[in-house]
């Protein structure tokens, strides 16, 4: 199986951008038709809701085929809605891969031993049933995991990495303003908690680079934070990174690039509201929110491509 | 809506037992015979493993019913067997919160501000589906919750505590033998780094302090570190702690109590494949496993009852 972060690149390289959608739906965020199409046809409005969101993100995920090379899927937003929108959750993931997008759950999952290995297969290996049957529960190319537990909590995903050519993305600096309140105290010898966090994941995944240089064991850095990140940048060489914090929650393209390679590679930025609700902004109906998403997916395209144009001609 | 802590505390005093179940269950931890039963009705084995998930669950919380007061449920254990795994989860939640259970999903779940809020929902709180229909997906009393984020990731958890009298555990010092691979990292203030995780949690925490003196806002601290969990003890006077790591893990009771106030109070300890497996201790058969976890709960009580005496007067 191919090293999860040579299938990122390539994708990425293929598109000619790293971004990656991220489909965080509350059923707000539905044009009212599409919910009261399924309501119509179910007797039952929680299975509706679940319907109604896989034909959601099956749209969106339509309207950025070719463009976007990627999709993240919030576990909380699937979760919230019971078994049906696990339902859909599952759907989601089975239609982006069948489309060709590599998909990440962002479950940011964490325990340890026998905990952490049940939840490496539920979403990137396989569940054994007896002998003769074994299934995939979520069967993502990659998980986001929180490592506060240390390498007990790591372990059991690298190795379904290394088996299954998935990939994880370890939390280091996130985007939020709380951020600092644990990641930011200052250790005794002088580095920052999240810059321990980082020295930590860069050594566990030394045994996932791939042939483009970069580990299937990946880390997250807020675009909020772009000094942090070019730092953690330069600490990290082989890590590739996942860049929340774009569009929405204030951070620019510069700033989302700056985790990013002096050669532009080995990032990835997320946009999640400003992809689902471009409707608003590009003054578009709400039942066109898929139109709106593919407008904003070439916009924010041209603005990261851009944005990395500027910071290679900064390194030349 | 009675605050969590206080709740939690009633129901350890009324059994006189400061002990959590664990229900963590792989199929093989199941009677092949409990598994043939459901194999033999369902079509679809995948089905059948949910049903005999749920059975197996509820064996064993009628087996310990008035002897035990809590049960937590590792959400990874489910998860990994699909949605019918998770049907699984919603059935024993409520089977065990019909039979006077509280109920604790572990789930360690962070993420921050609107995602958050879905995970509160999720599992604390209700979903809305329309102005008509409000339904919990997962109705537990009590979520884990790692705050690596910080309090963004803290407070729409403490909102659900607060409006509907539910808990959340924190992680601080967990178990397992790599977990001060960071958490025992030491800052430029002398502190741990989950010292610090302790200090924050202390604050996060003051406003839901009950009648007994803890607040629903709780801990985990493992019993495997009894030193460091004395110490925390002393740091976080108001906060109940719950205990992971005796039995399997290799915690003894004498350790799994450090974590309890001088009075005995503030504590719970969870007990997990030493009850769910304890027929292979007591030389039962396989599918008495539901008696053999009753002895085993009776056996465990009785020996942390010893424990709390004698760490009790310890200090008088």
């Amino acid at each position: 199986m191919k090293n999860f972060a040579d299938r990122l690149q390539a994708a990425i390289n293929k598109t000619n951008n790293p971004t990656v959608m991220g489909l965080d739906p509350n059923l707000e965020y539905l044009p009212p038709a599409l919910l009261e199409n399924f309501t119509a046809i179910c007797s039952d409005q929680i299975q509706a809701a679940g319907l109604a969101l896989a034909e959601f993100n099956r749209r969106l995920l339509d309207a950025v085929t070719g463009i976007i090379p990627a999709v993240k899927l919030q576990a909380a937003f699937y979760e919230q809605y019971g078994l049906p929108g696990l339902k859909a959750l599952q759907q989601s993931i089975e239609y982006a891969r069948d489309k060709g997008f590599i998909v990440i759950l962002d479950g940011k999952r964490n325990d340890i031993g026998s905990t952490a290995a049940a939840y490496a297969r539920a979403y990137l290996g396989k569940t054994s049933y007896s002998e003769q049957l074994e299934q995939a529960a979520f069967a993502a190319d990659a998980l986001t995991v929180n490592a506060y537990l240390g390498s007990d909590g790591i372990t059991p995903f690298l190795e379904q990495c290394a088996r299954r050519g998935r990939g994880v993305f370890v939390l280091v600096k996130t985007s939020n303003p709380s951020a600092g309140e644990l990641q930011d105290l200052v250790l005794q010898d002088g580095r920052h908690v999240y810059e321990a966090m980082a020295d930590l994941v860069s050594g566990w995944g030394k045994e996932l680079v791939g042939k483009n240089g970069f580990s299937s064991l990946g880390a997250v850095v807020g675009a909020t934070w772009p000094k942090e990140a070019a730092g953690l940048r330069l600490r990290m060489p082989n890590t590739f990174i996942l860049v929340p914090g774009y569009g929405v929650q204030g951070a620019t393209a510069k700033d989302a690039v700056a985790s990013f390679t002096k050669e532009g590679q080995g990032g990835i930025v997320n946009a999640s509201r400003s992809l689902m609700l471009a409707f608003k902004k590009h003054g578009l109906e709400h039942d066109l929110f898929d139109l709106a998403a593919r407008k904003e997916a070439l916009a924010m395209r041209k603005d990261l491509q851009e944005a990395l144009a500027g910071h290679k001609s900064a390194y030349a």
